[in-house]
């Protein structure tokens, strides 16, 4: 390709809303442009980036024994209303009507679609496993899209699903595909970790997110640094802290003017946090919660809303505080009642301590002297703080640390949930009918090559692995003005075009400084420079993108070079 | 693949609404299913085709320089209102809103938004050409979704932009295209005929259809026998017949009781039909027009709707009739004036006629010997009839020969009604500022692969090119009880897919009939067939599904002549 004719206008100016590396790279290179709210046009050199990570997932997902299909993006209303999807979507969910008033969406997820599918066709227990899987559009109308591919409206997803006659079928789907991923993951050169996840709204009994470590990263996970527990924060318990404290003392009621959060109190009454309880009130579908963990723990949002089962956890208005009697900034379950509106749960730590702080429910009150097993009287226990760095590794005591991921992919075992609810059944060799035992498999393609800049920049652009690159190589004129250095581009361009439609020859008209930061700015892996010192000594400098190396070499043995360099770096998942 | 895992679950009972082979053969084939009116999921072997199409398509639109990016299917409002063309496609776009009560539309194609993409970053005459493709979903909500593929709501496309300095420089990229789309429908293996077409609602200055030859097309076109002329029947404006009678008559007012027909009244005035006037009334965006041709001409009604540069051209209703004084059955241009709300358009041919019959607005009565040139005294000459079979050549001479065509693609000289309306502009040398010159170019790839079962097929089933078959060639061990048989035909599977993942091994435990039916239906370019001959002579049965050949080889030899009949069979586009 030519850099003439390569429609990748660079940008001097960056958009405001551009935030984090990625996004602000892909406009800046020229890769994508805005097109509405969350909604992008991808150039030629993204979609380049995207068709080889698609290439990828299909030749690995293929080896599964998967085959790939194509199911509408348009997807009938009747489906998801039968799952209960349609509502619990809501306004994620972008909804159409046809010229007729029939209701239908763009598809988020295919799991209702391809239930109903194979459903049409798949009447034995001969005729499983079925492994399926697409890549294509799909839709999510984000409250607030950003980050450009981080979290865009409409983007590119794989998604596959298995059928299987019992657990133990999908749980060999599962390892297939788990297997699969690692073996996508590394080959696109990211490093990624797979994490145990939580299965979310999707329902099921068991989930891997993989995770491509990044700091801009949404995703909170933890692990462990002694063996190979590694987890996202909302999808594990963590073990009950003992005390070592005991206390015989009477709750003692204190007077705490204005001090109306944790850190106050505990300066106040010159107590460690790690002593003092915290209360969280939320509202979950209605219900008013109150949740009690130790000062210096967060509270596990997700695990509340498995325990309700709930479709909604929101925070607690003022007015919900109200209706069930807690004085905010004071809130206590010292003395209150659960009822059929509000419920008091309370991490098995919290019901450890001994000699805690706590509040009153009355205003500039709090308790001291607290044992919440003697003095919270009428509380349901459950796990319900966060995991946190620096906690004992749930699974070999080690220790765990935390840090920033980007989910770039996940597995679920479905089991029955949705050939349950869709009716999706087999007989077996009896002639009994069974709901299909279902895992699905998803990977954000759009998502994946955003996660690969994240992971792999610097100051001056993106670090393609070379698996994923736009264009492999670029061959840099550095003296557009003589005849003698374009001649010696072109023919090097054209040999090695031949071998690879992997080469950008850059003949713009421009200065050799602009040509090297834009060569840098999009990142291809290899850059051949052909200038000065090849009028001079006859060698062409070869510079790798990401370790900076350089070597020399006489022109005509330029292109084994380049050949040889781009083959380690290929074997290296570079 | 072996047939056993291979997801082609194949039908007995044919859905009602399959009315055409390639919906029949589709659905019957295991190659789709169909998930609501117009939307289909492709099952494997219908992905496989479609995915061979594409490939085609990209590594040909390559060639001419065109680059392959990805815009956004869901496309904001307010580029077509700016167009007009949120109105003009009316019913026929899905509209949605957004959770922030925006509007969008799923894209029916892409012009607005390409014009407006490409002028983000295109401001300079030496940035130009630009071209540019995307292979797509694409979404019309059709009135009558029907014929499977052939016109379904979501659909793939191939649409492809270019944007040149001027008409110079469009049609270099015309010729580009049209040549390339040459290639295309060649290589998969389609008898097709690049037409002359009508650019319809789309406006532009030039466009041709390529029309794949199939008796169940929807399309009309003509072609001469004699030299290159081919058009859609819309496109062409016919010559004049000119007329060797004279008639000195003056017109003579007749009874006619209930002859409202031009067959009845001809037959009750013993008039051939050539020599009568027929009219036919249409509501033109509200003007009632009539519109006059010959008695055994045809109406071409696209050319209505260019005259008046109208959006709906609607037949006209009895109180459209009874508002400018017409009188149904007996409908004559003599004595009427042309008013702002009603016009009159005759035929050049109808002008030439001399003692012709035609109504006379009275219930049971017609004029005879009307010279119209003499009596039709306010009325609009445009040439408004079809051409039609037996015609004159316009061109040559020749005799014109008119049948059915599937459309699959067409290429458009758009000229600058896009970069007027969305004030896309480049600055040419001087820094004079002009709007791009634009074309576009469509495939419908989903329509290619029904097209091509249309044309290719018999009663047993689908008639693959081999360039976009399935899967190339099918192996059957005609007796699976045999342990031998089994063996070597899995033997020469492993041999065979080694070299190329096209090969399926039909493993199913099924008797070798109904492996020989499925063989047929799905349509496997070649099919070697292991059994009783086998075992007996050591020979397997090579069998050519299209010319129906059949050849035997010893078994060692059968990779081979496999592969030597495909190559054959690729060289040949067959």
């Amino acid at each position: 390709m030519l850099a003439s004719r390569l429609y990748s206008p660079t940008l001097r100016e960056l958009p405001a809303d551009a935030v984090v590396v990625s996004h602000q790279y892909m406009l800046k290179a020229g890769m994508m442009r805005k097109i509405g709210n969350g909604i992008y046009s991808f150039l030629p050199l993204a979609w380049r980036s995207i068709q080889k990570v698609e290439k990828i997932i299909r030749e690995e997902i293929n080896k599964t024994g998967a085959q790939e299909i194509m199911m509408p993006i348009v997807q009938p209303a009747e489906l998801w209303q039968k799952t209960g999807r349609w509502d619990v979507f809501g306004p994620e969910m972008f909804k159409l009507k046809d010229r007729n008033d029939r209701e239908y969406c763009l598809g988020p997820t295919h799991e209702e679609l391809v239930t109903s599918l194979i459903q049409m066709d798949t009447t034995s227990y001969k005729q499983l496993p079925v492994s399926v899987y697409q890549i294509q559009n799909k839709y999510r109308d984000e409250k607030r899209p950003r980050f450009g591919l981080m979290r865009s409206r409409e983007f590119i997803m794989k998604d596959g699903y298995t059928f299987d006659a019992d657990e133990e079928g999908l749980d060999k789907q599962y390892k297939l595909m788990y297997d699969a991923y690692t073996r996508i993951f590394t080959r696109c050169g990211l490093t990624f970790r797979p994490v145990i996840a939580d299965s979310g709204a999707i329902g099921g009994s068991g989930s891997h997110e993989f995770e491509v470590l990044a700091d801009s990263g949404e995703a909170d996970i933890v692990y462990c640094e002694n063996c190979d527990f590694a987890a996202n924060i909302e999808a594990v318990d963590p073990l009950t802290v003992k005390c070592d404290i005991h206390n015989d003392k009477e709750k003692e009621l204190v007077e705490t003017p204005g001090q109306h959060t944790i850190e106050m109190v505990c300066d106040f009454l010159h107590a460690p946090v790690a002593q003092s309880v915290k209360a969280v009130v939320y509202n979950v579908d209605g219900l008013v919660v109150l949740a009690m963990v130790r000062g210096d723990h967060e509270v596990n949002e997700t695990k509340i809303q498995h325990i309700y089962n709930a479709i909604n956890v929101d925070m607690a208005s003022d007015e919900d505080l109200k209706k069930v009697g807690l004085t905010a900034g004071y809130i206590s379950p010292i003395g209150l009642k659960r009822t059929k509106d509000f419920d008091i749960l309370v991490d098995p730590t919290v019901m450890e301590m001994q000699d805690a702080c706590c509040g009153a429910n009355e205003k500039d009150k709090h308790y001291i002297h607290v044992n919440p097993a003697r003095d919270f009287t009428d509380v349901r226990v459950e796990t319900i703080r966060q995991i946190q760095e620096g906690d004992v590794c749930p699974h070999c005591g080690g220790k765990i640390v935390r840090c920033r991921g980007i989910e770039v992919g996940q597995v679920f075992k479905l089991g029955t949930k949705y050939s349950e609810a869709l009716h999706a059944t087999f007989l077996d060799n009896q002639g009994k009918s069974h709901p299909f035992v279902m895992g699905c498999y998803g990977i954000g393609v759009t998502r994946t090559v955003a996660a690969s800049i994240e992971q792999n920049h610097d100051d001056d652009g993106i670090i393609w692995p070379v698996a994923i690159a736009p264009y492999e190589a670029v061959i840099v004129p550095a003296n557009n003005k003589s005849e003698e250095v374009m001649a010696a581009a072109r023919k090097l361009y054209e040999d090695m075009e031949d071998s690879r439609d992997e080469v950008v020859l850059d003949d713009r008209n421009e200065r050799a400084g602009i040509k090297f930061k834009d060569a840098d700015l999009i990142g291809y892996p290899v850059r051949v420079t052909i200038g000065k010192k090849w009028q001079q000594s006859g060698c062409v400098e070869i510079k790798i993108r990401r370790s900076g190396e350089v070597v020399e070499v006489p022109l005509e043995e330029a292109k084994d070079k380049v050949l040889e360099i781009l083959k380690t770096l290929h074997a290296n998942n570079q």
